[in-house]
C-alpha cells in the first residue's frame, strides 16, 4: 500500500533530506532537521505521489489519503499538546507547497490556518493578546481568500487603508484589537461577495481547501510555462507540507531571528546574527524596530545597538549555539538559520547554506578543510570561481555615499574615478600628465587603444560584454561599463546627457565595473587584499586540475600580471595590438597604401625590427613557457583613419596624395567587416605580411636564446582558417622563413590555427593534417554560428535573455548546443587525424567557469583568458576536474 | 607475364576505349577507333604500368620492354610498308604522353621522329618535295631539342628570325629547301651547345629519348603540383603512344581538315567542316589560306568561299561520310573529327564529342533520342543545364562590331543597351518616360529597387555574383554586370571613368550580362527563340526528376514569368520587397520611428491592406500552388535614408523632428548588419510586425477563397532562426492570428523556418518540433559557415579560386564540405524528429546544377530559384535523378 503522508517532529521523522522527489525540498529538509533532533515544529508532508494521482484521476485524491492526513494531524496535536479546531487550545498550522525544485507560479503559503470565530478567542486567551489574535485572524482571511479562493488582494488592502483612514492612524500596528475584529468581519464579507461563497469556518474544510489549492496550482498557466521553459517534467508533481505554527510575538519570552554559523562577510568563525524580542519575521521587514545583535562579541563591536541575545535570553542562546554546531557539523557548511522562540522554547524553522562574500567563502572553505570538516576537494568546490573577480580589483568603499546616474553592463570589474574625456588622444595627453581619466565613447575601435591604455576606466554607450571596449578593458584589467544605452554622447559638445543631467568633459565620474554602475563625482575605493587563504586554495586547485591555464596577453605589463596570477603560458598574443604605437602605425599605413608587393615589403621591413624586439621582450618574460602568437587578424581598414584630418596626416607621413589615401580607405570599406578581408585571407593575398611576422618571431626567439635565456617554444597561430589549403599555404610560408633563418634546428616551434569558423570545425580532420594545435576562437565561432555580431547584439540580447531564448549571454558563456557541438566535432575529428594535437580555447569564454567546465568535459588541453581571470580559470578548471571524476 | 605494349592499326587493336587506366585517354581512344575499322595510322601504346615500374625501380624499364617495343614497331612498319630509319622509305612517328586524365605540365608531343640526315633524303624523294622534308626535319630538331633535351625554344626561334632577316622574307613558308637545310644544321649546333651533347641521329636513340622524356615528365614539379591540387594519385602513371606520321601536305591528292557530324551552331543534321588541300593543321592556324567548305550544301549557302571537298575530292569525301556515320553511330553523339588525306588515303587522327551551342545541344539531343540513337534519359544528360541560360535572354548580335571598355562578373545574363544614369530616381523618371537606361552604381541597396525595376540593366563597380545588385537583377531577369573594379564612378560628376575614357550620364552603353562585358554605344541584340526541342526536352526532364522546382518571386511579373518557365510554386517570397513602393515605405518608416508598440501598430495597420492585396494577387496567379512567404528579414535601417535630404523627407512625411530621424538612423546603424537585428529577431522584439504580416497573408488567402479561386496553401517562413524557442514564439503568434481570423479551419497553412545559421542546422532536431518545413538559406549559411560576406568577398574570391583554395565560388555552387555537411546534418536531424517535414532550398544555389545534384543526393523535396533559372533547375534536377539511379 502506497504511503501518502510522512510525519516529522519531536526528534524523529519518517523521511529525510534525500527524499526530495517524494517530499519536495521543504518537506525533506524539515524531516532531516527533525531526525537530527533539532527543535522543529511538528508537521507532516503529503507526497508528490498524491499530486500525480490527483491529475491522473480527474482531480480526485487517493481513497486512503483522508485517513492518513487525519492520523498525521493527530500526531501533531499530540506533539504540541494542542488540538486542531479546539476553541480552548487551538492548534494552528501553515500549509506550504514544496516541489522537488523551487518553482515560481505555485501557491506558496497559507499561515495561521485553523483560525475561526471561536478558535481566535482561544488564541487571544492563551497568548494574553487579543490584538495579536485578531491580527493573525485577519491576515489568515486575506491570505486564504487570496490564494485559495481567488479573491484579489487589492480588495482587502483597500479596506485596510479605509480603516486606517477612518481611525486616523498610519501603520497597521496602530490598529487595536477591536478595529481588527471589525476588519475580520469586513474581510469575510469581501470574500463572500467576490468568491460567491462564504469564508469556511470549519478548520478541516480550511485545511482541505488549502491542500487542494496547492495541488491545483501545479497546473496554472504560469507554472506550466515555467516548467516548459526550464524543461521540468509535469510528472514530478508537488508535495504539501502542513506544520504547526509557532509564534515569536506572544510575549517577552518570545523572539524571532536570523543567524549565521560564521561571519558571512569575513568568514570568521563566530556566530553572527540578529534577533527581536516579542516579534515576528515581518516586524523586521517593516523596519519599525531595530534588531539586536546575537552575541556579546557582536554587541561589543560597536556596530550594533542593543543588548545581545546572549545576555537577554541566555538559555535560548545556549540552545541556539547547540543548534548551530549540530547543523554546521551535519551539513558541513556555514548555515543561514531562521529561528523563533515561543514562550522560551526554541524552534528552528529553516536552515540552508548561507550566502557569503568572496573573501568569506575562501576563508570558510580553507578553515573547514584545515579543521578536517571537509576535504580539500570539497573546499575547492565551495568557492564560486566568478566571485574571485571581486578580490582582484579595487572595490567601492562600502561606506561611501553614491549617486548612480546610469547603469550598463558590468564589462570589466574594478572601481575607478576620473575626469571624463571623449577622445583617445585627450585620454593619452591627460593620462601622460598624470590625470586620472575615464574615456567615454559610443564604442571603441583599435584606433582608441592608446587612449584606453592611458585611461583608468572606459564607459561606452553601445556594445555588449564582448564588444571591443569590454574585451580590451578586461585584457588590460581596466574597469569598464559598456552598452549604457541611456546615455547620449555628443563628441561635438564633448558632453554626455543622461536622465536630464549633462556631464561635461573634465567632470569627475566613478565607474563600478563589477556592478555596471556609473556614479557622479569621485567615490572612494578600497584596494583588494589577497589573503593567505587565496594562495592556499589556489595551491590545492592547481593540484587537482587537469586543464592548463594560459593568458591572452601581448604587452609586458599584461604578461607579468598574468604570471603573477599563475598563468602557465600565453595562449593568445594578438600581434596587431603591437602595430598601433606611433612609429609603427606609420609603417603599417605605408604598407597598406603600397601599390605592389615590393612596396609592401619595404614598409614591412621597417616594422620587422619592432616586432622582433616585442617578441624578444615577451619571450624573455615568459621564461620558456609556451607563447601562442596569432598572425595579423583584423581587416586593414582598422589601421587607417576615417576622418579628413587623419587622412591628411597619413598622406603626409606616407608621402602620397591625400586622394590616394581616401581612395584606399574607400576601397577597403566593408559592409560586414567581421566576414571580410581579415585573418589568413590577408596572408593569402599578401604573403609578405606572414613572412615578416614569422621572421620577427624567429628572430625574437633566437635573440633570447643567444642571450642564454630559457628556450621559448613559439606557437604560430594562423587565424580564420576555413579550409585546409589556407593553412597548408601559410605553414609552407612559415617553414620557409624558418629554413631561411636556420630556426628549424635551433627552435622548437609549431604551427597551428584558430578554429573559429563553423566550416573549420567541420573540416577539422583535414585541417589537422597541417596543424600542430588548434585554439578554439569561440568569440568568432559564436558570431558565425549564431549569426550574431557582438558589437550589435547588445540591442536585442536583453530581450532574448528575458524571453528565455538564451539562458546566458552566449558571448560570456559558451552556447553548448551550437558552438559547443562545433567544438566537440572539431575535437573529435582533429584528434582522429592527429591524436597528439594540442587543443585550447582562447575566446572570452576561456575565463568563464561554465565554459571551462565544458572544456574539461570535451577534453581540451588548456584554456586561455585575460590576465585578471587567470585565478578564476585555475579554480574553475579544478572544479571541472572534480565534477568530472 | 605483364604485357607492356598494346598495338593498334589496320582495323584491329589490342586495347579499347575502356582501358584508359592502362593506355591513357589517347591510347585507349586510338585503339577503339582502330577496332571500329576506321583508318587510323598504326601505332602502339606503352602502358602506365611501365611508368609505375620506372619509378618503383630507380628509373629503369622492365627487362622485356625493349623487345616488346621493337616488335610493335615492326608491326607498324608492316602496316605502313615503311621502315623506321630506312633512308629510302623512312617510317616517321609521333610520340605522345597520355595519362588516364588530362594533365598540364606533362611532356606533350614530338612529331616527325625518325628523321635524320639520311632519312630526310628519303622523305624528300618520296614526297617529291625537299622543302617539305627539310621543314619537317627542322621542326623535329626544335621540338625534340626543346621537350626531350631541355633546350630553350627561344634559342631556335631567334635563329629562325635571323635567317628570315638574312633572306629578306616575312613568313617561314617563304624559306626554301636550301635555307631550311642550313637551318637544320644551325639547330643541331644549338642543341649541342645548349644541351652539351649532340642531337641524336639514330632513330632508335631518338625514340627511347622521347619515351624517357614522357615518363620523366610525370614527376616534374608542375605535374606534381597539379596532381596535388586535383587530388590525382601519382600511382596512376602516364602511358606513351607511338604512332606512324601521316602528311596532308605531300601534294594535291593530300589534304587536312576538321569536321563535325552535325552543325555545331544549330544542331542541324548535316555534315559540317572545313578542309585545305595540300596542307597540314598549322597552315589553318597560320591563317594564310582560307579553308574550304566540306559539303556542297555548305558551299551553296554563301557563307563559305571555295569549292567543297565533296566536289574536289569526291572519293575521300565519300570515305569521310562513312567515317562520320560510323563514329556517330558508335559514340552516339555528335563528333568533332580531325582527318588527314595523304596521297588520296583518308586517315582519322582524332574524334571526340563536339562542342556545341545551347540550341544545337538541345536539337541534337532531341533528334538523336527521337531517332532512337539514344534514350530520352541519355538525351536529358546530354544538355548542360547552365547553357539554357543563353536561350532565355536576348543576346548580342554575333555580327555586330563592339568596343568592350571594361569587364566584370557575368552577374545576370542578357544583352541590353541604354543611357547611363547614376541615381535610382533618375532611372525611374527616365524609365517611366520610356527611355532605356542602364543604372550604374558603386553598389546597390534596397533603396535602389525602384530604379533597378525601371532600368534595362545594372552595372556596379563593387560586389560579387551574389551581391545585392546581382541577386536582385537575376530575380528580375535583368542583365547585370557587377564588380567591375576598373571603373571609377563619381556620383558628383555623374560620370564614370575607365581606361582613360569618361562616360557621362546620358551616354549609351551596352551590357552583356552573360559575358560580363561593358561596351560603348548601342550594340544590336537578337531575341531568344524557345524551340520546340526545348519544350520536348523539358517534358522528358519533368518525367524523370524527383525534386520539385519552385521560384523565388514576390511580384506578379516574376510569378508569371516563373509559371511560364514551369515553376511549381513559390519557394521564397521576400515580403520586404513589397514595402518599398511610395506609400508603403512611408508607413514602414513611420513604424520604425514609432516610440512604442502602439505607435508601431498604428503604422502597421496602414501597411496591412497593401500586404493583404499583394498576397491576394500573388495567390491568384499561383492558382493553388504552394507559396512560401518569408516574414520581414532585413535590418530596419535598410528602410531609412542615409542622406540629409532623405532624412528631412522622412521627418516631414512621418511628422516628426528631423533630429528624431537622425537619432533613429544612428541608433540603428550596425557594424555587421548581416549579423545584426534582422530576421526573426525583429519578430521577437516587435511581435506586432509578425502579427500584421500573418494577418495580411491569411486575409489575402481568404480573399481569393471567397472569390472562388483555387485554394492556396500559404507556407509562412520565419527567417534566421537560431533556437527552437524563437520559432516556437513565432508559431504561437501566427497561430493566434489564424485563430482570430478563423483561418485555421478555412485554410491549409503551415509554419516553417529557414535554416541558415550553422547553429540552426545543428539544432534542427529541436527546431523541427515546431516546423512543418525547412528551407535551407544557403546564401546566409555560406556567409556564416565560411565567415564570408558576399558583399565584401569579391575582393579576394578571385585570388582564392586561383590558388585552388576554393574550387568554385561558394556563393554560386554549394560548398559541399562545409555548408553541404550542415545541410546534411539538418536534414537528418529534422527528419528524425518529423519524418514528413518538407525540405527545400531557396538560396542562390537553388538554380545551380552542381548544387541541385547535391540537393538530390541529400534527398530534399524541392529547390527554389529565380524565375529565369527555373528551366535550368528542371533539367539539372532530372540529370541529378538519373545520375543517382
Amino acid at each position: 500500500m502506497t504511503k501518502w503522508v510522512y510525519g516529522f517532529g519531536d526528534g524523529a521523522a519518517e523521511g529525510d533530506a534525500k527524499m526530495k522527489a517524494l517530499l519536495g525540498g521543504k518537506g525533506a529538509n524539515l524531516a532531516e532537521m527533525s531526525s537530527l533532533g533539532l527543535p522543529v515544529p511538528p508537521g507532516f508532508t503529503i507526497t508528490t505521489g498524491v499530486c500525480t494521482h490527483f491529475y491522473a484521476n480527474d482531480r480526485r485524491y487517493p481513497d486512503d489519503l483522508k485517513a492518513e492526513v487525519e492520523a498525521a494531524l493527530k500526531r501533531v496535536e499530540a506533539g504540541t499538546g494542542m488540538a486542531f479546531g479546539d476553541p480552548a487550545n487551538p492548534l494552528l498550522v501553515s500549509v506550504r507547497s514544496g516541489a522537488p525544485v523551487s518553482m515560481p507560479g505555485m501557491m506558496d503559503t497559507v499561515l495561521n490556518l485553523g483560525l475561526n470565530d471561536e478558535t481566535v478567542q482561544g488564541l487571544a486567551q492563551n497568548s494574553g493578546d487579543p490584538r495579536f489574535a485578531f491580527d493573525s485572524y485577519r491576515r489568515f482571511v486575506q491570505m486564504y481568500g487570496d490564494v485559495v479562493m481567488g479573491v484579489d488582494h487589492y480588495a482587502f488592502e483597500e479596506r485596510l487603508d479605509d480603516l486606517k483612514a477612518e481611525a486616523g492612524v498610519r501603520y497597521d500596528t496602530d490598529l487595536g484589537a477591536d478595529a481588527l475584529r471589525r476588519l475580520v468581519e469586513d474581510y469575510k464579507a469581501i470574500v463572500e461577495r467576490e468568491a460567491g461563497e462564504p469564508f469556511p469556518l470549519d478548520p478541516m474544510a480550511q485545511l482541505w481547501g488549502a491542500i487542494g489549492a496547492v495541488f491545483g496550482s501545479w497546473q496554472t498557466p504560469r507554472a506550466v510555462t515555467y516548467r516548459r521553459l526550464h524543461h521540468i517534467s509535469a510528472e514530478m508533481g508537488t508535495a504539501v507540507t502542513v506544520q504547526a505554527m509557532v509564534f515569536g510575538n506572544m510575549g517577552d519570552d518570545c523572539a524571532t531571528g536570523v543567524a549565521f554559523t560564521r561571519n558571512p562577510s569575513t568568514g570568521e568563525k563566530a556566530y553572527y546574527g540578529e534577533f527581536l524580542v516579542n516579534a515576528q519575521g515581518e516586524d523586521v521587514v517593516a523596519g519599525i524596530r531595530t534588531p539586536q545583535p546575537l552575541s556579546r562579541t557582536m554587541a561589543s563591536g560597536g556596530e550594533f545597538e542593543g543588548m545581545s541575545m546572549e545576555d537577554v535570553l541566555p538559555d535560548s542562546y545556549a540552545g541556539l549555539v547547540r543548534v548551530f554546531d549540530r547543523l554546521e557539523g551535519h551539513y558541513k557548511d556555514m548555515q543561514d538559520i531562521e529561528f523563533t522562540i515561543q514562550s522560551s522554547k526554541l524552534y528552528v524553522l529553516q536552515t540552508r547554506s548561507g550566502k557569503r562574500t568572496a573573501p568569506a567563502a575562501l576563508k570558510i572553505a580553507v578553515d573547514m578543510a584545515e579543521a578536517g570538516l571537509i576535504t580539500r576537494e570539497e573546499a575547492i568546490l565551495r568557492v564560486d570561481p566568478a566571485s574571485l573577480d571581486q578580490l582582484l580589483h579595487p572595490t567601492l568603499d562600502p561606506d561611501a555615499e553614491v549617486q548612480v546616474i546610469a547603469k550598463g553592463l558590468p564589462a570589466s570589474p574594478g572601481a575607478v574615478s576620473g575626469k571624463v574625456v571623449f577622445l583617445a588622444d585627450d585620454a593619452e595627453r591627460l593620462g601622460n600628465q598624470g590625470e586620472a581619466v575615464i574615456l567615454v565613447r559610443i564604442e571603441t575601435s583599435p584606433d582608441d587603444i592608446h587612449g584606453m591604455h592611458a585611461a583608468k576606466g572606459i564607459l561606452t554607450s553601445r556594445g555588449g560584454m564582448t564588444s571591443h571596449a569590454a574585451v580590451v578593458a578586461r585584457g588590460m584589467g581596466k574597469a569598464a561599463v559598456c552598452g549604457v544605452g541611456e546615455i547620449s554622447i555628443s563628441y561635438k559638445e564633448k558632453s554626455f546627457t543622461v536622465r536630464g543631467l549633462t556631464v561635461n568633459e573634465g567632470d569627475e565620474i566613478t565607474l563600478d565595473g563589477a556592478a555596471g554602475t556609473v556614479m557622479l563625482g569621485r567615490v572612494p575605493t578600497v584596494d583588494p587584499k589577497l589573503s593567505g587563504d587565496f594562495e592556499t586554495l589556489m595551491g590545492w586547485a592547481d593540484k587537482v586540475r587537469r586543464l592548463g591555464v594560459r593568458t591572452n596577453a601581448e604587452t609586458p605589463l599584461d604578461a607579468n600580471a598574468a604570471l603573477r596570477f599563475g598563468a602557465e603560458g600565453i595562449g593568445l598574443c594578438r600581434t596587431e595590438h603591437m602595430f598601433f604605437q606611433e612609429e609603427r602605425i606609420v609603417a603599417m599605413q605605408e604598407m597598406i597604401l603600397a601599390d605592389d608587393a615590393e612596396g609592401r615589403k619595404r614598409a614591412l621591413a621597417k616594422l620587422e625590427p619592432y616586432q622582433a624586439d616585442d617578441f624578444a621582450e615577451l619571450f624573455e618574460i615568459m621564461k620558456g613557457l609556451p607563447v601562442t602568437i596569432r598572425l595579423l587578424d583584423p581587416p586593414l581598414h582598422e589601421f587607417l583613419p576615417h576622418d579628413p584630418e587623419g587622412e591628411e596626416a597619413v598622406a603626409e607621413a606616407a608621402g602620397v596624395d591625400v586622394k590616394t589615401v581616401r581612395r584606399r580607405v574607400a576601397a577597403l570599406r566593408e559592409t560586414n567587416p567581421m566576414l571580410g578581408l581579415r585573418g589568413c585571407r590577408l596572408g593569402i593575398l599578401f604573403p609578405e605580411i606572414v613572412e615578416m611576422q614569422a621572421r620577427a618571431i624567429f628572430k625574437g626567439a633566437l635573440q633570447v636564446k643567444a642571450k642564454g635565456g630559457d628556450t621559448v617554444k613559439p606557437e604560430i597561430m594562423v587565424p580564420l582558417i576555413a579550409t585546409a589549403k589556407e593553412l597548408e599555404i601559410h605553414k609552407a610560408l612559415i617553414d620557409a622563413v624558418a629554413e631561411e633563418l636556420g630556426a628549424g634546428s635551433k627552435l622548437d616551434y609549431s604551427v597551428g590555427t584558430m578554429i573559429e569558423l563553423p566550416r573549420a570545425a567541420l573540416q577539422a580532420g583535414r585541417i589537422a593534417e597541417h596543424a600542430d594545435f588548434f585554439s578554439y576562437g569561440t568569440n568568432d565561432m559564436t558570431q558565425m554560428g549564431l549569426g550574431l555580431s557582438r558589437d550589435d547584439a547588445g540591442r536585442f540580447l536583453d530581450a532574448y535573455l528575458q524571453a528565455g531564448i538564451f539562458e546566458r549571454d552566449p558571448f560570456q558563456s559558451i552556447d553548448l548546443e551550437g558552438v559547443g557541438e562545433l567544438v566537440a566535432i572539431a575535437t573529435e575529428r582533429g584528434r582522429q587525424t592527429r591524436p597528439d594535437i594540442k587543443l585550447g580555447i582562447c575566446g572570452e569564454h576561456g575565463g568563464d567557469p561554465a565554459s571551462i567546465d565544458f572544456c574539461e568535459k570535451v577534453g581540451l588541453d588548456y584554456v586561455s583568458c585575460s590576465p585578471y581571470r587567470v585565478p578564476i580559470a585555475r579554480l574553475a578548471a579544478a572544479q571541472a576536474a572534480l565534477r568530472k571524476e
